[in-house]
């Protein structure tokens, strides 16, 4: 039975290639699902994994286990590997590993990627070893080591000068992920270290967290990103806007600051650099772009077709972060935003076109439906920016902002587990300050860029 | 006022290093605790680390949050870095860190050495890259890749004679470790994994358990071994004693199995082998002795005195795994096992054996309290063996060996989030057969033996 079903690969387990599976695993479709982990990762609060609060298992969960009533339907395969190329013209999917010659290559009638993205140096690919950047469970960890690893390297060194480039954090990207990062460091030095160090006092560290741009937050109201740079204040950290970063080295960050038509170069000696500035799509987009005639933007992504699928491929469609996608709603198309539920609806849409194809109907343009945005600062701390139909736009900021993105990612986390160990945890660190993880696996000598 | 105390190092932060910390805080001498990681670790629950049962952070601690009343006291200073010598005439221990010369190396009037054992392949080095050992969180990730990624190896072999050996997993050695991870792995082959693959069936995996005596947990009665073994072997284990390994490569292991006077040679093809059949102590040991003149055994253990200090140094004491140390109790001196009780003992006995010093009186030779000794097999499966004082020995296996196995576990792990954790966790299994923390991190490419 199953050899005569269209064959369907799905590329990637994020939000989109996920709600993609589970809407084509009731349908007379063979599907194989390929990711190049075992997990499916929540994003959203990733940076608590890297910043030590919440452990990786709380913020991800096996994509088998995710998929377990899925699989029992009986028309899907899951394969953990990474894609290695596209090759269109024969349909089919290159897969790595040739030790099984049998293995490494997959057919396909349609096919859907959703691979996502990386970060983007803006061609300084030198900068990436000095300022990490936040995508996946092994980006967290790195910067969790280097994040608790600076404190241990400030209490080590016996000249007190030597101290401060490792209590100063740079963040670099005012957007909603370096805004996290800068607010949850900077509670960190304020009170979750308290009074376990004897020669530094990590309330004496700097957390900078600078942005290109005249405000944070770009993609909200320039009220709400106010909001948001007075909170961050608050907590202590140092917000500077305006500012370009030219150089980071192992030793720090040069940026140059704007301030109306003078411009004055800055150095900041830190040992420690987030990057949250860019991002671009994975290799895989260039490589189908080259394979398939199709467009890629500036960024990486594929441009695609207002159905989502390539022009000249309409067996291929993709998704998700990877893709430049419009929405077609009333008035004129707008670009759908890099957040989580853009790929989930396109997961849909792309699904939703695949089985109109094969019952041989016309595909839908895709429509983005915003809900609103949302961004935590810190302790008590966010900004919420909701459309709801009939009442126009809801903004709110503080408290009320802060609960309501509490509750919005644990509705959202996926599994009645990760939810309940993110409330746990969540209460637990409201009344104690501490934080949950704040054990690095590796001996220091793992990571590269700290030396002990 | 800190100048003129006795200076006091203690070199490793395990039950040994933290309990004499803890007893020497109280006392008029400045301390330093030196430890490569951040964080306590509780060893008897790392093999739930390395079969996904629980997170890292369930069973660690950071060191600075353990010891943060300590840190109240004022004497106490916590340095993560590795200790590469002790010298033992100028009385310094040199650390590790070149770029901070005044930053790497320590003055000390009293030293306890407290660095503990890591694997010992028994002059086969070669054979660490096939059968990873579980001594630290970086070696339970590891271990917890190559289990997880066997399965999804095996899902993408195109023939399915390549799959066997991706589905046959073997643990060498009989001892606690080796019986729990043996009994755990069988249980995520038959229960946790069920349903969730396509092109094989987990339950037609293999867990092979080689032990070199004639019976399993040899540090137990006979009856016990023979509950253990029992047990073991319900669960769906395969239990081969009297195996003595010859060989490790990437594709197997091979063994001779002595029957009477015959010797049979065997091999196993197997993908996943994991080693806890020897364990020595860390190489710090060897570089002491060579400093001081003692005397190191067959396992690279540090032979002391009665009060656990070195013959010619009495200002050095070696506690812990690190030790051969003897107790002193009624009748002949016998080994002390090297299990966390017999360790914390050793801790407060050299930190009292060093307080006397101080004082001018004699020290105390070390006498070890056994408390029996426990094992886990699998789900609803243990061995306890009890010297209840006035009531002699109480044995007993089973469910009830392993309720109390259970309890003992949570009562003794330190911290009280990580016992709400732990117990939460394992509540969560024992009804669902899920285990929390089936996450790999790292992209399989960064497991040098998967390949994929």
């Amino acid at each position: 039975m199953s050899g005569v079903l269209p064959r369907v690969v799905v590329i990637g387990c994020g939000f989109g290639g996920l709600e993609a599976v589970r809407l084509l695993s009731k349908a007379p479709v063979e599907i194989t699902l390929v990711d190049r982990t075992n997990h499916h990762l929540f994003q959203p609060l990733l940076y608590q994994v890297a910043t030590a609060g919440l452990s990786a298992p709380a913020v991800s969960a096996p994509i088998r286990h995710v998929l377990r009533k899925e699989m029992r339907r009986g028309n899907l395969t899951i394969l953990q590997g990474e894609v290695t190329a596209i090759d269109a013209a024969r349909r089919r999917v290159v897969l790595d590993r040739a030790d099984d010659p049998g293995g490494n290559s997959l057919a396909y009638d349609h096919l859907i990627v959703a691979s996502g993205s990386t970060h983007s140096y803006f061609g300084h690919a030198d900068w990436e070893a000095h300022a990490p950047g936040l995508k996946t469970l092994a980006d967290a960890f790195a910067i969790r080591a280097r994040v608790i690893g600076a404190f241990e390297h400030a209490e080590r060194c016996a000249e007190p000068a030597a101290r401060d480039p490792w209590l100063t954090f740079v963040v670099i990207g005012g957007g909603p992920t370096g805004v996290e990062m800068a607010g949850t460091m900077t509670e960190i030095a304020q009170h979750t270290l308290r009074g376990e160090f004897r020669r530094i006092d990590p309330k004496q560290s700097r957390v900078v967290l600078i942005e290109g741009a005249d405000r944070i937050l770009g993609t909200f109201v320039p009220m709400l990103s106010q909001r948001a740079a007075e909170q961050l204040a608050k907590l202590g950290a140092d917000v500077r806007t305006g500012c370009k970063v030219t150089g980071i080295d192992a030793d720090g960050v040069t940026y140059e600051a704007r301030d109306g038509e003078t411009t004055t170069s800055h150095r900041l000696a830190a040992k420690t650099v987030i990057w949250a500035a860019g991002v671009a799509g994975t290799p895989l987009g260039r490589n189908l772009a080259a394979a398939t005639g199709a467009q890629v933007d500036r960024a990486g992504r594929v441009v695609v077709e207002p159905d989502l699928s390539l022009r000249d491929h309409p067996e291929i469609a993709v998704i998700g972060d990877l893709a430049a996608a419009m929405s077609h709603g009333k008035g004129e198309p707008k670009p759908v935003p890099g957040v989580s539920p853009g790929a989930k609806q396109m997961g849909r849409t792309a699904a939703r076109n695949l089985l109109r194809r094969l019952r041989g109907e016309p595909t839908q343009a895709f429509r983005y439906i915003d809900y609103g945005n949302l961004a935590t600062v810190g302790r008590k701390a966010a900004v919420v920016d909701l459309g709801v139909p009939g009442l126009g736009a809801l903004r709110f900021s503080g408290l009320p902002a802060w609960l309501f993105w509490l509750f919005a990612h644990i509705y959202f986390l996926i599994g009645f587990r990760n939810r309940l160990t993110v409330m746990v945890d969540w209460a637990w660190a409201y009344v104690t300050y501490e934080r949950s993880a704040r054990v690095v696996a590796e001996p220091p000598s793992v990571a590269p860029h700290s030396g002990f």
